[in-house]
C-alpha cells in the first residue's frame, strides 16, 4: 500500500526502505533535503514541504511520523491543516503515552486516526525487521496491516515458543495491537525501562570482570582506605572480549545486548572512545514514574536509571556532602584522585 | 576419549547424554542407582562406588563433578584416596571461586589436577549445548579439550561477532579457558550475578504490564492511601503472553531469558502454580561480596538479589519496624491486607 | 491573631491547642461535630459549617487547612464562594507542590493569599512545636509571622549550629520561609521522601541484627538453598530493644526516628501487633518523580519507596515470574514456606 | 580506675581526656612522640614504648587500642610477648566482627580477655560522650564497668524512652554488653552500616532541593536527551544551609547527623572544598556481606555503599559500556560534558 514516511534518522530511512523492499510506495519527507533527495535515489517519492506529502497521498492517507517526542507535538500542529477525517498518523517514537493518549482524544475529535506504534529494532532493524508494538482503534490498526506486516522480522528463523501453534494472533509475526491509544506507547516505554535494566545488570558485571585483578595493586593502609582483606583472590587478568563471546554461546544470558556488548568488545577492548556519559532520552524515566503511580516496585529499573544520571556527575552535591558530614563527625579528610 | 561423570541430575545426565552423543567414553556414578542404571541404558558404562568409578577409568584418569556446592568439599575427601598424580577433576558446579582457589592448592600439593568449569546451559543444554567458562593449569586444560569441545554448543547458526574473525581462541566454540584455578568459577559466578539482574529486570517490567489496569480499581480515599492521580491512564487490560513474544521478535530485549518467559506465559499467563517463593543459590551473593571487596558499584545486581530474599519473607522484621515508627510519630494504624 | 482551623484530626487538633496556648484566637470545624466540641471545651470557638467559620473571621481572614491531600480540591471549591480579596488560605497538609502551584494561580486571580506550608512534627508537635516549611507570597507569609512563630519550636535547648548567629533569619525559630508558591510543599515533599530513606535505613539495620542468630537453625543443603557458610558467626541473640536505646546516647545515628524506634521497641520488642504492610501516602513518591524529572539520582530514597510497595505484596507477580523463570531454563522447582 | 590506651588520633587523645576528667588514670602510647607528650601535658602518664606502657600498668592489666583495623593484628602480636594471664586488651576500633571472634579465641587460650567495643561519638565524643556496643566474656565486661560507665553519656538531658525505667541494665547510661566475643563490633558494624544509610538520605534529598531551580536552564531538544516537560515546577532557588537549619527544629527528620548537615553548610553552602570523592572504611562492605551470608535484604544499605564506590569513579568500565551498547544498537554518539 502507499504511505508516508516523515524523519529520515536512523530509524525512518531504514524502515522506508524495508517497506519500499516489501513492495510498498513511500512518499518521504525530512526536514533535510539531502536526507530525502538520499531516499529518492531509493525509490522512494521525495516530498518539499508537509504540504507536498500529504498532497501525493491518496485518501484517506496513512501518514508515519519517526521524529524525536520532543517535535511531535510541533508537526502534528502543522500537519493538521492538510490532513482530512478518515486519514491515519501513525507515531512511530517514542512518546510519552499519557501525551498520545491525549493527542488521541484531540484527534479523533477531527476524525483523525491515531495510531501509536512503539518501534524496537535499533540500526540493525533494516535486516531484521523491527518489533511493534500498537495502540489505537481496532479499523485504524487492521487498515495498515500490510505495513507492520512489512516492518515487523515474521516469523523466520527463531523457535517457535511452546504451545505457541495453539494461538491465534500476530505476536509470532513479530507485531502486536496491543490495546486502545497508549497501550504501544505504554508498552513500548516499559520495553526500554527493561533494556536500561538489562543494559545495567551486564554493565555493573562486566565491572566486576574488569576488576578482578585489583588485588595486584598496592593500596595505602589507613583509617581513610578500606583494606583488601584478599588481595590473592583478585588476581586475574580476565579477557572481556572473548568472556562476553563464549557467554553468547549457548549460556542463560545470551541476548541481542550481549551481541551488541561482544561487537564493542571486540572493536575495542578498552572502550577509549567512550568518556561514559550516558544519556537516558525519557522512556526510563516514564517508566518509573508509571511503575510509582501504579505501586509497582521497581528497584532495578529504576537504579538502572539513576546510575546512568551518575555517569553524567548529577550526584556531585550529594557526594559532597557525603564528604562534609564525614569530615563533621570524624575530621575526615577528604582522599583526593590518585591518593 | 573416556571421562567419569559423578552427579547425574538435570544437568550431569544430560552432560553425559551429549559426551556420548559426540563420542566419548562415561563411567557415571550417582548416588541413587536409579539414574546409574538410567544412563546404563543410554551406552554409559554404570559404577557402583566412587572406588569403582575409578577403578574403571584409564590413567591418567579425568573425572568430571556436577553436584551442588554444598557437597563438593566432601566428594573430593571420597575421592581422594582412589586418586593418583596426574589424574584430573573438573568441578562443573557452581563453587564459590575462593573455595576453588583453595581446593586446588590443595590438590596441586598431590599433583592432581584441579579444573573449574563454569557451566550454562539449564536443562537445554543437551540439544543447544554448553556455554562453558574454564579456570586451571594449562596443560590439564589443554588435555580435556576434547571434552570441552563436544559440551560447548560449537560455531552453530548465531551470527558471527563483527571483526571476530581476525581472533583466534575457543570461544567463538562457547568454551574458554579464562585464566589459572578459580578464573572460571569467578566468570560463571559474575555471570549467575548478571542473570540475577537480567531476570528481575523482566520481572519488574512484567509486573508494571500486569498493574497497567490498576485505575479500573476503587481507591479508598484517606490519608492513609496516596489517591492514583490519574486513573484513566491505567485502564490498560495488557496481554503479556502475548507481549512476551513480540518482544522476542527483533527487540532490543530479546534473549533467551525473554524466550523462557514466553514460554512461562504461554503455558499459564496468571504464573498460578507459583508462590512467588524465589530460591537463590549462592553465585547471586558470592557475586555482590566479591563486587563489594573490591569496591566496584553492583546496585542493580544486588537490588535483585535482594528481590528473591524478600520474595521469601526476610523483611518481616524491617516493615513491621516501618509501621511501628508510623504509629509512634503519626498514630498511623496499619492497614490490613484487603481493606 | 484570629485564625481559623479547618480539620481536627491528629495533626490539625493539636495545632489548634498550641495556638490558643499562644494567645491566639482560634475558630475550627470539621466534618465530625464532636471533634469540633472537643475543641470548644479548650478554649476554641466552634463552627458550624464552612460558611459559619468564615462568618465568624475578621477581614482579611487567615484560614488553616489541615485535611489529607486528596479533599484540599474540593475543600477549596467549598469554601471559596464564602471568601473574599485580601484574605489568607493555609494548606498546611502534604499535597504535592505541583497542585499547589496551579492552585495558587487560580487564587490569585481572585486575589485571594495562598500559602503552602509543609508542615513536620506528629503527635509530639503540641508539645515540641512544629517544624514549617513555607510557601507563597511575601506579604501574606509576613501577615501570618505570629502563627507561625507560635507553631514552630523556637530555639528552645537545642544546641546553635555554629556560625549561625552571624545570619539571619527564622530558620533557628523552627519556620523558614522558603520561596514562591510550592515551595513549602516542594520543601516539605523532599523531608518525607527523606524520611521514608531514615526509616528504611534503620528498618534495614535492625533486620539484621535480629537474623544474627540465624546460625542457630539447622539449614537443608540442597542445590536450591544456599548454604550458610559460617554458621558459627551467627549465634548472637542479640537485645534490640536495648541497643535502640543505647545508640540514642551519644552515637552517630541518634536522632528522632531512632527514639521512635526505641519507644516502639520497648513497647514490644517482637512487634507482633504488626502485619508489616506499610503505607505510603504521597511525598514519597511525588520525591521519587520530581528527582527523576530534575535528573537527580536517588537510589537509597526510591528503594525504601519501594520496600514499602513491596511489604504489601505489590511484587508478587513479578516473584511469580522469577520462579517461573528458574521452573524454565532449570527446572527448579518452587520451594514452599517452611520447607 | 587505671588504664593504658594505645592511638592517640582523634578518637584516642579525646576518649583519654575523658578517662581523665572521670578520675581514671591513663598511661598512654602513640607511634608519635609528639602525639605522647601532648597528654602527658593533660595529666596522662607517657609510655616511650609498648613494653614501657606494659610495664607501667598493674597487674592484671587493661589496655584499650584505638587505631584503625589494619593495625591491629600487628600491635596484638607485638603486645602479647609482654601481657599476662588476667590480663585485658580492649579493641575500641572497627574490626571485623569475625576477625575479632577469631583473635578472640586465640587470645582465650592464653587467658587474655579480649573486649570488643565499637565506639561512636566522633570528634564531640569528648564532650557528649562515646555510645559504647560491646562484646566479651560477663567478668572482664564487668571488671571494666567503671570506664565505659567513665566513656559513655550518662543519662544526662535526653528525655527517656516511655516505659524505660521498668527495664534494669545500662543502655541508658550509654553503654551495652551486647553478647560474647564479636558482638560489640557487630551491633557497631551494623550501627555504622545504618550510618551510611542515613546519610545518602540526606545527600539525596539535599541534592534534590539543590536542583529545585533546573527550569531555569535552557536544555538542547534533541533525541539523545529528555527535555524537561515542566520547566515552570522547576524555578526554586532554595536556601539549603537554612532549610537544614529549620529541620533541626521539630522534624521527623532531626538528627544528629542532620545538625552536622547545618553545620557543614552553615560553613559553605556551596560545599566548594570537597571534590565529592567519598571515602568507605569497612564497615558499611562488612555490613552488606553480613546481611548477605544471613539472607537479609538491604537494597537500601547497599545502595548507600554503592553511591561511595560510584563518587570514586569506580563506575567508570560500566559506564562506557553502556555508551558502548547505545551506540550499536543505536548509533547513539555519547554527549561530552558541557554539551
Amino acid at each position: 500500500m502507499q504511505i508516508g514516511m516523515i524523519g529520515l534518522g536512523r530509524m525512518g530511512a531504514n524502515m522506508a526502505r524495508r517497506l519500499i523492499q516489501g513492495g510498498h510506495r513511500c512518499v518521504v519527507f525530512d526536514t533535510s533535503p539531502m536526507a530525502v533527495k538520499q531516499m529518492t535515489e531509493e525509490a522512494a517519492i521525495g516530498a518539499t514541504s508537509l504540504a507536498d506529502l500529504v498532497a501525493k497521498l491518496e485518501q484517506p492517507r496513512a501518514i508515519w511520523m519517526m521524529v524525536p517526542a520532543a517535535f511531535v507535538d510541533q508537526l502534528i500542529t502543522d500537519l493538521l491543516p492538510h490532513l482530512e477525517p478518515g486519514d491515519i498518523l501513525v507515531n512511530g517514537g517514542n512518546s510519552y503515552y499519557v501525551d498520545t493518549q491525549r493527542t488521541a482524544r484531540e484527534l479523533a475529535a477531527r476524525k483523525i486516526h491515531y495510531i501509536d506504534c512503539g518501534t524496537s529494532g535499533g540500526v540493525l532493524g533494516l535486516e531484521r525487521g523491527y518489533s511493534l508494538m500498537i495502540g489505537g482503534p481496532d479499523q485504524a490498526v487492521k487498515r495498515l496491516d500490510p505495513v507492520f506486516r512489512t516492518l515487523a522480522p515474521g516469523v523466520g528463523s527463531i523457535p517457535a515458543t511452546l504451545g505457541r501453534d495453539k494461538l491465534d494472533g500476530t505476536a509470532e509475526q513479530g507485531y502486536l495491537h496491543c490495546g486502545p491509544s497508549g497501550a504501544g506507547h505504554f508498552v513500548k516505554m516499559v520495553h526500554n525501562g527493561i533494556e536500561y535494566g538489562l543494559m545495567a545488570a551486564y554493565a555493573e558485571g562486566m565491572n566486576i570482570l574488569k576488576h578482578a585483578n585489583v588485588g595486584k595493586d598496592a593500596h595505602a593502609a589507613d583509617a581513610e582506605t578500606t583494606p583488601l582483606r584478599n588481595p590473592e583472590a583478585f588476581q586475574f587478568d580476565l579477557n572481556v572480549r572473548d568472556i562476553a563471546e563464549v557467554w553468547r554461546r549457548g549460556s542463560v544470558v545470551s541476548s541481542w545486548l550481549l551481541d551488541l556488548t561482544a561487537a564493542a568488545l571486540t572493536r575495542d577492548p578498552t572502550l577509549a572512545t567512550f568518556e561514559g556519559r550516558v544519556s537516558d532520552s525519557g522512556e526510563g524515566r516514564w517508566t518509573i514514574k508509571t511503575a510509582i503511580d501504579a505501586g509497582v516496585p521497581t528497584p532495578v529499573l529504576s537504579t538502572a536509571l539513576y546510575s546512568r544520571f551518575n555517569s553524567r556527575g548529577e550526584a556531585e552535591f550529594a557526594d559532597k556532602l557525603l564528604s562534609a558530614m564525614r569530615f563533621e563527625f570524624g575530621g575526615h579528610i577528604e582522599k583526593s584522585a590518585g591518593k
